[in-house]
């Protein structure tokens, strides 16, 4: 079943464990590509880490491998290893203080983004085909666009998650990152189960409130491609996303996510009182303090968000708007900074969150030779449009 | 200055640092004797870990050696080794995640106390003769009862705090343990720099909250040895120490204690995001959302405290209370119940910690085979007083 014949060197400190190793199945689809898993997949007979020493500690061998992990060897790809996570995906930027942060080949001195951090920097840098991430709150749109990666999203539901470490259900969702769209695709029809044709939608949206979220000069990288696409749709439109406000959104997101994820954990963090970074015990803090009440009125505030982006995807095919509020952010930040930056990036990142609209990142810009991704929304279930979208318009440029 | 002759071995997990090691100066006062200085007392050339490995990290060796350590060092005690502190000293049970627990070699299969326990340990283990722990909210009162150890709490401000890492400075104290009375005694006339003759108060109060919070076997194992103090000072009353209730001053030493520790550490835990078991993360969160409000009504609270009990000290000689609720709780326990734990000694604590009134425990009880210590508080400068008593009663037995 393991093949060491498949060494990689992980001189990017990507990897959270290279002992896991499984031939994909001979003749599949993806025979000759090779792919991680971030390790929050079981993948049979090894502990799954989670990205915390207390976690990995008092957990056993995984009984069975995820199916979507089972999904891809089947198809023919090899899985070569584990890759690195925030602290039980709890983060958005991929600073692991217990393994280290992996590197962002694409931004030197910069974070890779998070939490599927190991995935994305074990892809940017070509020490896989393609890897297997999770996206809650943004934990896969953030580090494609940090690494200047495809990444999408998926519609909330579309994946199985079984055998990946929950976050909080509501919002969890298994994505995937490549470094080309024709790769990305022939993944997607593995994972999706189904064919992607080539596909241009016929009418856009582009996101304003999304948009003037943005400092000007992040904006003007994005502006000349945001006109590409609009030209190749045809009919578009300009339109803000929110009444109340994406900020409203995204607290409201935040007050959800971070309370399904306190249920989930409560038992073991009172078991086990697990070390973690001082920011991941706050967000565990703050679930913990949202009462039943507020979970009322965010999950109303859910419901208005669905019923708008669901109306507008009803009109529109297809929303444009950015995936991150910058570039990948550098190393060396105080805590308080990098919760303004996780705060700024939730505003964008509630979109998908909050209605489970798949939504795709596209590595088509750049900021002072900084990756910027560019973002794709459809309605539920179009998973398959956006990324054969994806792949016509690269066709173009 | 080290002397690598004095080899310790270390079987109880009771030292941090064994490196750390200065021969005393030849012919003083405790010529003979050894020490530990749990990890948060400066020793000139290393670094003081503090009981948290980010902590260590991103600080440098000392300049200089802390006064309390030099007096101890000038009258001829060597100093053998750092002892491990809970982190940064914010816990009662002596359970540190990054370092293990430290034995209680009185009470095996139970915890050693807090935060002072790697020098409670060495102590009871017969690592050493005596050693410095500090007492804020606790740490040296905590580890003498449940290790069997003689241990002071020494009036507020009486001892320097001189290179030793803060926590809050309103409660922060230097303290010390020892086996018996004598060396005991002996360490006292250096650290408080004045002589100590027995002693024999004319009078005595049992206090009748304090002792209330018992469970009736605790009660029953501590009551012949209150009777015998009682008769050996003749003038005794039983009366309540709190209108308001102990566990009232206790919260509210508890708002002020981690207000204090939150503004003393939020700089370097915002620059550093270091990594600490959930509760300790849990009780800096808890000072950083006390505010300047609750502060002030929690100082009238500390106010009442220090008047009601200095009124009663002027009344009578010596309170006599229980150190702790219970004998020390098994290792095994979720963190819940360690909260719960905490809250009820707090209880008691708080009676020293919020009035600055020195207290002793003395190691004259046990319940199950367990040490129980039992406290004698006495007017601020009477820490002599209550050394002096010490030796007395145990000269009676």
């Amino acid at each position: 079943m393991t093949d060491s014949a498949k060494i990689v060197d992980d001189h990017l400190n990507a990897f959270a464990n290279l002992e896991v190793s499984v031939e994909g199945r001979v003749g599949g689809p993806l025979s000759g590509l090779t792919f991680a898993a971030k390790d929050i997949f079981d993948v049979e007979g090894y502990v799954t880490g989670a990205g915390n020493p207390d976690w990995k500690r008092t957990h056993s061998a995984a009984a069975r491998t995820a199916p979507a992990v089972q999904l891809l060897l089947d198809a023919g790809a090899t899985l070569v290893g584990k890759t690195h996570t925030d602290e039980l995906t709890r983060g958005i930027l991929g600073q692991n203080p217990h393994y280290g942060t992996p590197t962002n080949p694409a931004a030197p001195g910069r974070v890779p983004g998070g939490s599927s951090s190991g995935s994305a920097s074990a892809v940017a840098g070509g020490l896989v085909d393609f890897a297997l991430g999770s996206d809650t709150g943004g934990s896969v749109r953030v580090p494609a666009s940090f690494c200047g990666l495809y990444g999408l999203r998926p519609t909330h539901g579309r994946i199985s998650l079984d055998g990946v470490l929950p976050q909080a259900p509501s919002f969890d969702t298994v994505g995937w990152f490549a470094r080309d769209a024709e790769t990305f695709g022939k993944v997607g029809e593995v994972l999706l189960q189904t064919a992607i044709s080539p596909s241009r939608p016929a009418s856009l949206l582009i996101a304003e409130d999304a948009f003037g979220l943005l400092d000007s000069d992040v904006r003007k990288a994005l502006d000349p491609m945001v006109e590409l696409i609009a030209r190749s749709v045809g009919k578009h439109e300009t339109e803000r996303l929110s009444a109340s406000g994406l900020d409203h959104w995204a607290e409201h997101q935040r007050l959800l996510q971070g309370r399904e994820a306190w249920d989930g954990m409560k038992g073991w963090i009172n078991e086990v009182n697990p070390r973690f970074a001082v920011d991941v015990s706050l967000r565990y803090f703050n679930g913990m303090s949202t009462s039943d009440e507020q979970v009322e009125q965010s999950r109303s505030v859910q419901a208005e968000a669905i019923e708008r982006i669901s109306g507008l995807l009803s009109e529109y095919d297809i929303i444009c708007l950015p995936t991150a509020t910058s570039a990948a952010p550098r190393l060396d930040r105080s805590l308080d900074d990098r919760q303004g930056v996780g705060y700024r990036l939730g505003h964008l990142l509630c979109i998908g969150g909050m209605t489970g609209c798949p939504q795709i990142t596209l590595p088509l810009a750049t900021i002072d030779g900084l990756p910027l991704g560019l973002s794709l929304m459809g309605a539920r279930g179009s998973d398959e449009m956006l990324i054969g979208f994806a792949r016509e318009i690269i066709d173009q440029l």
